[in-house]
């Protein structure tokens, strides 16, 4: 294959719209977006027949602009033969353009519902781990499973960026707003972005702009000394602070419209404040304060921890690291700092609780970070679409049932009508949830794409990639819908049978990669460094803070304020007491929050022994059936990408087995106990 | 540090003789390695106002060569105040010059007894794993430990080799006589020091030569394919027989005393015979019948194994691997081939048994291969000095007291005066110990110098290499005398007390990390990769065949005969029984040959449990005692190499300790067998 695959834009996706009459009501001239708008309007009719209509000329499709104050919002009405897009600016209508693309003929039925449109989130983010220097162990892109970088090759920004107009448009279709443009662990090439690399950024940003799409720059907080030979960065400098402004009025002098930095500091060897006694206000308002004049916002990650932990040392728990570092600064950030955090209180796990500093910072701008690159998640070599973990996630009630929920807070949003969220005494102290004015933010993620010809390694990963845009829209949507979204725009001639064999591969498959891998919440047993594939102690004598305790007796980490480390104790109620009590921690998240037998009974009904057998060998059985019902839609699809699924999925199913055949071992070599269904343990 | 460190010999080594009248009676024009003396001489008299002493004039030291035919030999002999050097060659004069050096004062005492010295093995050599070009894994130098290489840098044959020079009148002084150039995993840009390289080759061997030592080539088996562009590498094929004559012509053209080629094939990734149907004789005398003509040799590992091993076949058994491919070979090389063996059966463990190759291959020339660079065995962070290991096993008894050693078969020495070695029905049959002709070969070591000012990192490991290239000249030797005169040499100003500490670091150092790594001869328990550290379960469940198999009722791999893999069974008498049985088999080789429960009471008294937490305590508690030990000489040895020893001797503590605790909590957590002696576990 050497052409780019489509994703979600094939060309067929704009016939019901191309072969009609459509007219742009807009003045297009100076405002790139709505240059989108008339050129995608252009290039669809010319394609399919179509034509674009005049003034006085009946149209079948009306796209409008009538401007408004407040989020982006458009309607869709159909009246006398004629379906009009109003919308209350540019992007707004983009945004209206490609709603009339996904709802395909429907949009001309004449019994078409109107629709109000606006997305929930205000910040809908991909970051790029992209580096622009190969890093000799993470390479071109750290924890990147789809080739090169589509930004940098060589150690420099490529000289043809067509790859990456591609994916602005792509990513403008489903309404991502804003793009992190390098990886968050700033090497030296890449801290000179910000000052030698400007006219790079510029021309960056400029493949952005026209679909609506603000780019940021991920910074050192050492650039003042390793960028500006400053002998300090202390953000309470003087000097410290002038350089930052200056930077960012360099930025904007080229970058207008330029979105702000994505900071990790302290973290993982990062540099930050705490080298200066100084906290992570004190440093996230620093740049704030030198992005405020151009109405910057900075995203400071959340991600602080120990990694340099001693695993003898049983009283420290990882897990309490960003409440402890974070929830005492709650109200401490300036307006335009977001604090931007992982979903859970580890790593990107297939399976976490959701982070308690989600529901501990009320006077916080704060973004929830999703992992759509699959670090932990197969890599793109195993098909693990992750749309029902986001939206799990994304729908959990951080106050109970009924309450608020992530989503909510993410987006800013107030009370729910009906909840009670009562009051929480293990959270921030007088600032209850809804609290104060909400503070809208959104959802970030890491982004899944690189060079490879379809964009994501494995082609089924793409279906990650709309899911996230879709879900950063309305965090709401039903995941399942998404992704048969997804599917009719990415096979438009797919018949019932490809549809089925799509839906049977990927609407589980999250399960399956959780039934095959760590159990029951309890992560990791990945191979250090590289993290795929399985190695049951790989990190259980690290200094990562990432162990599972397991011996002869039983397995799992004791968070309960009663006899652990007391994690459990970050969360309000009633959160605070379920994970607490082994008789009502879900089985899901058993072994996150305690230690217990082998022969432990589940909520299920088997032993934590049993459960690794049944869902192990089950998960893996599961892989080849995949396997062969791909096998069986050959020639129905593309024959590149049905090969390149082909061969993931073979892979799959090794590594299943591999995961499948490791954890059945180790748990029965430490705890004795035979597989109930006297399957072969090796 | 800028200047390099003259390892063993300082200049005031050369005092005893220096300050003499010297006279040397060799014309040394035309000879490089009579050069070599007569420069050495010149040297130490300028230094130490002695003089040459003319043809007449009276000399206190006498060096003359009377030519024999047979091994280098030379005697030395006091008589009338003159100490007399007889050498029956160029190199032997060079020998007894340096024996002259390490006997210092004693050389001129009337007392002295006469001495007849000649090297028991014919071959000393040192393979160095160095690549041309950066290893995107391995480095420079793999499994090297001394910084870059002192032959290579920026992807070619430094220019500057004046560390070579060195390095060879180093090795000269301590008889090694051979020296492989590269890497025997041959990339790329390596393979073509064949070709391209060749001017190179000739640079490096001209500074080899005047030290006695020629030069070997790592090749690679499928070099007539990628660098000589034929469609094979068939060692059948007459193409493929007339391009390696032609390369071996090409060589000794601009080499004349080029030694041969060192050959990894069919191994860990390697090309080789196999893949022709072909077996390794056919592969070996393929290279030696190209060598032939010329005088050359072909060194052939016989480290052949399956490294896509599946941990779940309990049958396949890593360790008997060379012998099952070897064994079957034995009489089929041609006279210019050596078997390269290593000495135990899996890979430079610091406790492996003798591999039983070397008693299976009678009608073989045989070299026996140990790893002077300390992969296994603390990577040069660790002071570990190896020479009661290889003592031990050079001593060895491979068919039982008495009998012919390990030694003995790569010296290609027979059966000694005494001994009854008695038949074997477990290895070749019809060709017991002792038969045909004895078939001189030797030792060969890979070696551990880089460019680091020290050679060797850590300035102690440099007795390593003094070591092994003493005990290759006399594998009897008594390894302690030989670390005696290591540090007579290398610390020529050494008090009491600095030698007093030397020893009591480096005598027992092998033991003691022993005793703080992979318990009872079971191996490995490293990380993957980069083999430094503990990680108990790092290989357990991966390709390679290193496997321990603990889990909650004991650990250990059972190769007997009555219910193992049989590996057993490929040793002579009395060790397949010695081994086969529990009430024989050693405790330090207990878990290599068996599968025991965690209470198993070793010959010592202790269960195996204890064992460990016993000797993981102890061990680690030795390195702080080392280290304070080290602490009390500063200011008697030069600061510098204090200041690097004392670095190293601290981060020894670090990770013995961290080896003792993830051993200690391994082994409980597996057996729940609580320390009897009530130490912490964590």
């Amino acid at each position: 294959m050497s052409a780019v695959h489509p994703m979600w834009l094939p060309d067929d996706v704009f016939r019901p719209l191309g072969r009609r009459a459509v007219r742009v009501d807009a003045d297009a001239s100076g405002d790139p977006v709505l240059a989108t708008v008339r050129d995608e309007v252009a290039a669809a009719v010319t394609r399919f027949g179509g034509t674009l209509a005049g003034p006085d000329d009946r149209a079948d499709l009306v796209l409008t602009v009538e401007p408004a104050d407040g989020p982006d919002t458009h309607t869709v009405a159909r009246s006398a033969g004629t379906t009009t897009v109003r919308a209350t600016g540019a992007r707004a209508l983009l945004h209206g353009l490609h709603d009339v693309v996904r709802l395909g003929e429907r949009a001309f039925a004449d019994d078409l519902a109107e629709r109000h449109v606006a997305p929930v989130n205000e910040l809908r983010m991909l970051d790029h781990w992209d580096n622009v220097d190969v890093h000799p162990v993470m390479g071109q892109v750290e924890r990147g499973y789809a080739g090169g970088s589509i930004f940098y090759a060589d150690g420099r920004v490529r000289d043809d960026l067509s790859r990456v107009a591609q994916y602005a448009r792509l990513l403008g279709s489903v309404g991502i707003n804003a793009v992190g443009l390098n990886n968050v662990n700033v090497h030296r090439t890449e801290a000179r972005l910000l000052t030698d690399g400007l006219p790079d950024v510029a021309r960056l940003a400029a493949l952005f702009r026209p679909h609506g799409i603000r780019v940021f720059l991920s910074v050192s907080f050492a650039a003042p000394i390793t960028v500006g030979g400053l002998p300090t960065s202390d953000p309470l400098d003087p000097d410290v602070q002038a350089w930052w402004a200056q930077r960012a009025a360099d930025v904007y002098a080229v970058v207008p419209d330029f979105g702000g930095f994505v900071v990790k500091a302290d973290s993982e060897g990062q540099p930050g404040p705490f080298a200066y006694g100084r906290d992570h206000a004190d440093g996230a308002n620093l740049l704030a304060r030198a992005l405020r004049p151009f109405g910057g916002t900075v995203f400071w990650r959340a991600f602080v921890y120990d990694h340099r932990q001693d695993w003898r040392d049983r009283s420290t728990d990882r897990a309490r690291a960003a409440f402890d570092h974070f929830s005492p600064l709650d109200g401490r950030f300036d307006d335009n700092v977001v604090l931007q955090v992982k979903y859970g209180p580890m790593d990107f796990q297939a399976r976490e609780p959701v982070s308690p500093v989600i529901a501990a910072m009320p006077r916080t701008r704060l973004a929830v970070e999703l992992q759509v690159t699959q670090e932990y998640t197969g890599q793109q070599r195993h098909a693990v679409w992750l749309g029902p973990q986001w939206s799990q996630i994304l729908r959990f009630p951080l106050w109970g049932e009924g309450g608020r929920t992530v989503a909510d807070v993410a987006a800013g949003l107030g009370d729910r009508p009906g909840a009670d969220p009562g009051t929480d005494p293990g959270t921030a102290p007088g600032a209850g949830p809804g609290a104060g004015a909400p503070r809208r933010a959104g959802l970030v993620a890491v982004s899944n794409v690189g060079d490879d010809a379809f964009w994501t390694g494995h082609p089924l990963a793409q279906a990650n990639l709309y899911t996230f845009a879709r879900l950063a829209w309305d965090p709401e949507a039903d995941p399942l819908a998404l992704l048969d979204e997804w599917v009719t725009l990415t096979f438009p001639s797919a018949d019932d049978e490809v549809r089925a064999a799509l839906h049977a591969i990927l609407d589980d498959s999250w399960r399956t990669y959780e039934d095959y891998t760590a159990p029951l919440g309890v992560g990791f047993m990945v191979r250090p460094g590289h993290h795929y594939g399985p190695d049951v102690d790989g990190y259980e004598y690290t200094p990562w803070g990432t162990y599972h305790f397991a011996d002869r007796d039983g397995i799992g980490v004791d968070r309960t304020r009663a006899t652990g480390t007391g994690f459990t104790g970050q969360y309000p109620a009633p959160w605070r007491d379920v994970y607490e009590d082994l008789a009502t921690c879900p089985d899901d998240l058993l072994l996150f929050f305690h230690h217990v037998p082998w022969s432990h009974v589940l909520h299920s009904g088997v032993s934590v022994a049993q459960h690794v057998y049944d869902t192990h060998a089950d998960g893996a059985a599961r892989t080849e059936a995949n396997a062969a019902r791909w096998a069986r839609v050959a020639g129905r699809v593309p024959d590149d990408l049905h090969g390149r699924v082909t061969e993931r999925l073979a892979e799959q199913v090794r590594s299943a087995h591999e995961w499948s055949d490791q954890l059945r071992s180790y748990v029965h070599r430490h705890s004795g106990i035979p597989d109930a269904r006297g399957r072969t343990i090796h």
